[in-house]
């Protein structure tokens, strides 16, 4: 701290992270945004023997910039700290604090810490999001990414273009292997690309996934001969990690293609430990990603969480599709799509998968609003719930995405694929109207 | 699924694991309890093939009770449905759902995935938190937990009664090893118990583990020689995971006796993992749990996520403590103490930590009020901050807890000792005039 220009240096350097948050504060705004870099680096509450201005200066976060927001109408953490006297309403902004790497390196458990440690606790704060991360290229030396991602899963599924359809088994549970190999056979049968478990599906003593993984891969095999298209099916691995990387072992062993990982479930690191392991695409489901997204005061924004788990190696990331059954609007939805497509670090290419309430209506307005095709496509419902079954249900998807990536109308489609029409007077088509349509 | 007599078992048994929420609708609460029992067992927003009733008899998680409780205040989710046509406000209830075990197996990945995952972002709800979670008997069967616990602990460092006393390293970051050597001396001189590493030291480049295991164990030794007391040190190993144990074995091959893991930023499954390998008590940060519990209409209570930080293995669990200077209050803090001390599957008995802005003024409130002294009490500023340095820090703790435990004010003990009453100066009581003091 000897030399005040010294200490302000206004650009990020390849040895630095930055966070960005959102900061709703009662208090003066960069009093609050340095209360976080103290907390975060050399801080505590009580000036303390040994905190020299050298150190302070040497590994203490830095605030960038703070960019004051309009109010945001979110209500306050509890706890948050109002000062009386000052009689200030709450005040909302964009917030950039550098954290110096060599802190802590480059290392997703030890960085959160400094970005996403105690400072959700803070009670100077009445609001704290992490909203994006900027990490510097010791990361990628660190964490590989993912080992497939969209090139990899499309040369492995030999589609080289378009968008990759999927569906998950349903019911989510309870289907014993035996009736699994029929739904698997219908679908293989209809041309769909992909299937998954459902999360909510391990290694359950009615369907033990080495049971499971014989019998599908047994089937898609059957299914190859016939039609020369093996879709990639992923078994839901997720467990304690020991079973989680024999759990992978088994699926390869047995010719499987790709394993599936909630990632929340297990964490970042246990992701990045796995992928270590991994021979096989790794399905990045995002189970309980809500808890850290859905609270606008507090939390992890999706742009930023993308970003460990594409570092830690997810090939394909759940992003939630339009017109889905959960909370989030398109916009969101889009925008998660975007962080997932957007390079990171110059590369970590993730396929983004869509999924939750999608049907074939739903593919023009997709199409046009994301203006690509390297997506997976999810449907559950929207498959196994068509009128004339499974099958039905793949061609109807399809036909909706080839009009869609074509510029003809659902309706022209339709009027050709009876199994569209029927999905189109199941489903609906949320977008009938708008330009997509 | 032969007999429906034996499916309908209206009790809790060993073979579920029963959830408790705090959820917020504007729908009829049974419609917004079924939902999430629907979504996170056998539904999609559809019916589907193969979905039969026996299926869903037999795995389909139950809504045990919903109990209405007083309006809350929170704040709604976005994205949370409103009924028009019925035009009723918010309900809020503690709900109760039972998950079939046989769904998922005793994992605490899977267990997440039923219990805390696409949940939090149903439109249903408008508020959405886990509170409890009773587990049945396999989870004690596949997670050992505490390896020592609180008599593990105290027989580690031959105190067998009285409050545990400890400080974190400060400044946080920046010490470089021969610093931290002095401080260590100094601390274990006066005779602390325990000493940890700040949850933002990794393994930087200014003071690799390596180094610091090295100069702190060899500082223990000489200290140990001298007086016979040999505190215990808590590095912190949070790291990708290999490094993690690689870590945790370089503490133990120098003669370390204890490691610091950010339980929430490696995941419980690490931890769980971890503990597989580990031979030393784990203290187990809670770094980052905030995303989870300060958003009141959101996210995972303490409660619940000390439960499975103790199955994973935590032998220490940070509860914070009275008069913090993050955000809980004492209730909610003492409510964490007494869930960490409460017996869970008969054991998993974790040493509750409390930390952040503890000072000698809080002693007696903080017995008064935990009525125990299985506590280990961390004081970080409150003991580096001491006007006359560290070593008075530590006899003015140690002189407060002791009047607390004998029930002598802290006035009468100041008198005797005159580090406490520079303390007491520096820091106040916060609590002088209540029954404690």
């Amino acid at each position: 701290m000897s030399d005040p220009e010294q200490r302000r240096v206004p650009v990020t350097t390849s040895s630095e992270v930055v966070a960005t948050y959102l900061v709703e504060t009662y208090l003066p705004l960069e009093q609050a945004a340095e209360a976080i870099a103290g907390e975060q680096s050399t801080g505590t509450f009580t000036a303390v023997a040994r905190e020299t201005p050298e150190l302070r200066e040497r590994f203490a976060a830095r605030v960038l910039s703070v960019e004051q927001l309009p109010p945001t109408g979110n209500a306050d953490l509890p706890g948050s700290t109002h000062d009386a006297s000052r009689g200030a309403g709450k005040r909302s902004a964009r917030v950039r604090i550098a954290f110096g790497l060599d802190n802590f390196g480059p290392s997703l458990p030890n960085l959160l810490a400094a970005v996403a440690g105690n400072l959700f606790e803070l009670r100077q704060l009445a609001g704290i999001r992490l909203l994006d991360l900027d990490l510097p290229a010791p990361f990628a030396e660190r964490y590989p990414g993912p080992q497939y991602g969209v090139r990899g899963t499309r040369e492995l599924l030999d589609r080289p273009d378009g968008v990759l359809l999927g569906t998950i088994v349903k019911p989510s549970i309870g289907l014993p292997p035996d009736e699994l190999r029929l739904v698997v056979r219908e679908l293989a049968e209809a041309g769909i690309d992909f299937i998954k478990d459902d999360e909510l599906m391990g290694s359950p003593p009615h369907s033990p996934l080495a049971e499971r993984v014989a019998v599908v891969t047994e089937e898609l095999g059957k299914v190859a001969a016939r039609t020369g298209r093996r879709p990639m099916y992923a078994f839901n691995i997720t467990d304690d990690l020991d079973r989680m990387a024999a759990n992978h072992d088994l699926v390869h062993a047995a010719g499987g293609t790709c394993v599936m990982v909630c990632v929340n479930l297990v964490g970042f690191s246990a992701l990045a430990w796995l992928r270590a392991r991994c021979v096989l695409p790794i399905h990045g489901h995002r189970a309980m990603t809500g808890v850290y997204t859905r609270a606008p005061q507090l939390g992890i924004d999706y742009v930023a969480w993308s970003k460990l788990a594409r570092l830690a190696g997810a090939d394909h990331l759940h992003t939630n599709g339009l017109s889905n059954k959960f909370y989030e609007t398109d916009e969101e939805v889009l925008r998660s799509i975007t962080a997932v497509r957007t390079p990171l670090l110059g590369g970590y290419e993730t396929l983004p998968v869509l999924s939750s309430g999608q049907t074939p209506g739903l593919a023009p307005e997709t199409y046009r609003r994301t203006n690509t095709t390297d997506l997976l496509v999810l449907a559950g419902g929207g498959i196994h719930g068509h009128p004339s079954g499974p099958s039905a249900g793949v061609t109807a998807m399809r036909a909706a995405w080839s009009a869609a990536t074509s510029g003809t109308t659902l309706d022209a489609a339709a009027a050709q694929v009876p199994a569209l029409q029927e999905a189109l007077d199941r489903f609906g088509s949320p977008y009938a109207g708008t330009p997509g349509e």
